[in-house]
């Protein structure tokens, strides 16, 4: 650490290393409030590291594989720090440390040492000759729930506080960081505003049965209960027993005022009267108090909750987010939602995360536009910034993936009307393509596999699908012209099929209102979001990406559980 | 729209005023997916617009203010779409549209036109003469919430889904916004990776009174009432007759082997017996159903909720962000966090929003070097990108909020610790300063308003004062040395005293283990915490922004109420 407590940070790196920044400008040393280097600004430079050779540099990272060598004399680490999928090879020489502490898998390592070209024929580009070991976190080999040995990714579950540590669960958090950088910037750079919608809400628009609910009066009859047995309620007999001297000291009062008694002594005995009336009231509130939730006409009464309602966890950020847009203009959202659904699938998680543009002054194909625009920068993203976790994903997961992005950020899209996806998928029944739904005709939802035939093998390519029956869609969507089909899009991608939905929203009042109704939805918890269409309306279009699922579609990786940092699903919440 | 749909949409806008982007690239015209020019991109050109005078243009926006002048042959409308708190000054002749819609404050217009230079003397530097009116979303003056003349912060709070067209929480929004960025922007360029903590969380780490529950027991327990209404639980009788049926058929089987039966007249039997049992068997299941929570034992039974035991909302990421710093080094999460205080003041929300970052192979002094650039940055991409609503601000809310910017974008913070800090107040005490709060002396901790006078009249500048006695921190801060002191640091800044709170983590897995049992804590919840520290533990460091803090501290607003979008407190959760 600098001694100099005011000095920037930058500045602290820069000394350990000076001369870096200039040889390699867009590779360059990073600080990151440490006194170490990344081992990502040594490995990843166009040079592999070897232009550094010479230099005296500090890493930390924890031990990929250790072993000894040359008779003991020497100790071998493949460090990892995290900034990269690749590993620093380390040498310790036994003159400088004790060896055996070092080399089992996990140990956590710091060290000074000075790059050094390897021997000529080996796979690094540079290595790292230690000169000091400045911390050394241990590990017992024997009780490590990670052993070098690979876990399936079924198994890391059960540690996922240290899943991060292996190889796979990291390049995903790397990608999965590019995504969501990629996302702001892309929004920002086309001049939307980030909003936070709230993750409690009142406005519940999927019908309860999906939500979960946020409440106190759980904890708060807990709490109660205790307090019940620790201090219980006053008998009858008690509050007989204060009714009576309530009655006693009104007596005395009366008595002495009768008698016409001096002024102090009235007033002391008036006072005496009010403490035991307070009393008996403190009594009698307390004798109501039941144990359980509170209820009213034998229903739980929410006045008591701490929102004075009952409370939920959002679904979706969207129709908070049109307030913005119908005042904003461009704006969006990034946070998690949840669903109380008992799915015990690969592609369900009970808390997950969505980016929920909505844009006003625009329609339909703005909104396709915009989707389009935006799945083809993510992907062009992951090639230009982490084409080294790409790789380790192509290598072990999913060969094709890369090829993936290239296609999908090179491609336009096709768009077909929901019409002509029917069409074509009634035309592949009929040259013998099979499918395990539903038999297929106009009104039918696309199922999965429905999707995926028409992205991966009829197109090949990523497909839009819009103008939906309306009696599918939600009531928010706008009705088009026929009175048949609302103004929807899906965005089907290869790999994970629906990737987006979304839809231009009915502007008019009269005719939202009357979807709502036709729903069989109550007006009421509408209101404000009527009160957009009331006042100053405006046409506006937006969509849902499920950010898991485009995690799903970039790394090739099967189930949802592995590309969220700590999945939460029925029975699973660790941590 | 372009008819062309596979066009991408920046092409849209370019199209529409192509030589604007040469003209100026810093305030060039940005597509945002609709065919309108944001008017960000007119008036907030350096020469505010004049340089595009006899451009054709679409825009879009609601009525600011509207009048009708010359004896009605004009309308002039002060337009504003949220790109920028300044508003396109629209000029409608009565030739071309109906004028008496268009002026109601609040109406949502879009226009084509060409851009024309004012006449001189006028405020603004361009102006629009309307060739056709587009699109208009009127609005009743007489009903409309958001009258002309301003409503009061605290009155628009029941206008939650329209306050976003105010002035005011416009401004809110875009800085929040631009706070926002400017965070995702600082972490990545330091090579910080973005973590998605877990909203829903069982690990109850700071008690659960102040943590909201989460469930789906009382939903199930509803469903399961008006199930019991509709389809009422076997009597006795009902079970009593079932089990007869049981009986008989058993005893039919038992006939027929004695009697050696065909071997299919056996089996028969044999399983209309296995139907009457499973139907026994289903009545007596739903016997047992009662109405209410699930209980065993008195308690309520949480395997049956949906993660089979209690869960909460978090209250912070920092645990878990842990868990990926001691594997990928440097890491942050931004999300929302949760307190179910029963607080009522203006400093306080039930859900807001925290920057949580989190180093490894760091100490207390890096922690505070990052925070101190972190805030420094933040500061600095306000004026440089935010100026103009910084100095709507000014204006309205707070005159020295831009010099406060300008501060402590520029200044070193001082660096005290706590033992100097106690000193310096009781030092001021003596001087005839006055504290509301308790006697000030080492051990107690900071009051809000010891921590604004050592920012705003000692030093009148940021100050973080570090090594606070161990008895006031969390169990998780390091222990120093003097076995007194924990290294915890707070950063303290005008205007709002603490904005950030941080330490290096205690790495020692027995000290920390001891401390946990010091604060009367039970261990196994922290088991995984503390497997941290049992395998590879690493020295780490991190902090706490309270992102609304910020938000007032940079804008000046008094209340946090106004500075998120959704604000939920007791009480209140609107939409």
């Amino acid at each position: 650490m600098a001694e100099d407590s005011t000095a920037l940070p930058t500045q602290l790196a820069a000394a350990t290393l000076s001369d870096v920044a200039s040889s390699s400008p867009v590779e360059s040393l990073k600080a990151e409030f440490s006194d170490r280097v990344p081992i990502r600004s040594i490995i990843s430079r166009p040079d592999g590291g070897a232009g550094l050779a010479g230099q005296r540099v500090r890493v930390g990272g924890w031990v990929k594989t250790g072993r000894k060598a040359d008779k003991d004399a020497f100790a071998f680490l493949e460090l990892n720090d995290g900034s990269c999928p690749g590993n620093l090879q380390v040498i310790v020489d036994a003159a400088v440390a004790d060896l055996s502490p070092l080399v089992p898998t996990g140990t956590c390592v710091a060290v000074d040492g000075v790059l050094k070209l390897p021997p000529a024929g080996t796979r690094q580009k540079v290595e790292l000759r230690v000169e000091k070991v400045i911390h050394v976190g241990q590990v017992d080999p024997a009780k490590y729930p990670l052993p070098k040995t690979k876990l399936t990714l079924e198994r890391l579950r059960e540690h996922v506080h240290l899943r991060s540590r292996t190889n796979t669960i990291a390049a995903i958090a790397r990608i999965r960081n590019a995504l969501a950088y990629a996302t702001h910037t892309f929004f920002q750079k086309h001049g939307f505003l980030y909003v936070h919608t709230p993750i409690i809400t009142t406005s519940d628009c999927e019908g309860a049965g999906e939500m979960f609910q946020v409440t106190t009066l759980i904890s708060e009859a807990d709490r109660l209960e205790k307090d019940l047995i620790n201090n219980p309620p006053p008998s009858a007999a008690d509050i007989d027993a204060a009714q009576l001297v309530v009655k006693e000291k009104g007596d005395i009062v009366a008595q002495l005022k009768s008698a016409k008694a001096e002024k102090n002594e009235i007033s002391a005995s008036v006072s005496e009267l009010k403490i035991a009336k307070e009393n008996l009231a403190r009594l009698e509130e307390r004798s109501k108090l039941k144990p359980g939730l509170p209820k009213k006409d034998g229903k739980i009464d929410y006045t008591h909750d701490f929102f004075a309602r009952q409370a939920f966890l959002t679904v979706s950020g969207q129709l908070q987010v049109e307030s913005y847009a119908c005042a904003l203009s461009s704006v969006y959202t990034f946070g998690p939602t949840f669903r109380a659904e008992n799915s015990h699938t690969s592609r369900h998680l009970a808390e997950f995360w969505m980016v929920e543009p909505e844009i006003a002054f625009a329609e339909l194909k703005d909104d396709m536009n915009c989707a389009e625009a935006y799945v083809r920068f993510l992907c062009q993203w992951l090639l230009d910034n982490c084409l080294d976790d790409m790789e380790f994903m192509a290598d072990k997961y999913d060969k094709t993936c890369i090829e993936r992005l290239r296609m999908v950020s090179s491609t336009p899209f096709e768009r077909i009307s929901y019409t002509e996806a029917v069409e074509l998928l009634e035309e592949a029944v009929k040259n013998g393509q099979k499918f395990e739904n539903k038999s297929v005709k106009w009104g039918i939802d696309l199922a999965s596999e429905h999707e995926r035939y028409l992205t991966e093998v009829k197109f090949q390519k990523p497909v839009i699908v819009y103008n939906y029956p309306k009696d599918i869609k939600a009531f928010y969507m706008k009705v088009n012209d026929d009175c048949k089909t609302v103004a929807a899009m899906d965005v089907l991608v290869p790999k994970v099929g629906e990737l987006i939905g979304g839809s231009q929203r009915e502007e008019r009042y009269e005719v939202i209102q009357q979807r709502i109704q036709e729903m069989g939805l109550p007006l009421e918890p509408y209101e404000w979001y009527l009160d957009l269409r009331r006042y100053g309306t405006v046409k506006h279009s937006g969509f849902g990406l499920g950010f898991e699922r485009m995690l799903l579609f970039a790394t090739g990786i099967d189930n949802i559980r592995d590309v969220i940092p700590f999945p939460r699903y029925p029975g699973r919440a660790d941590l």
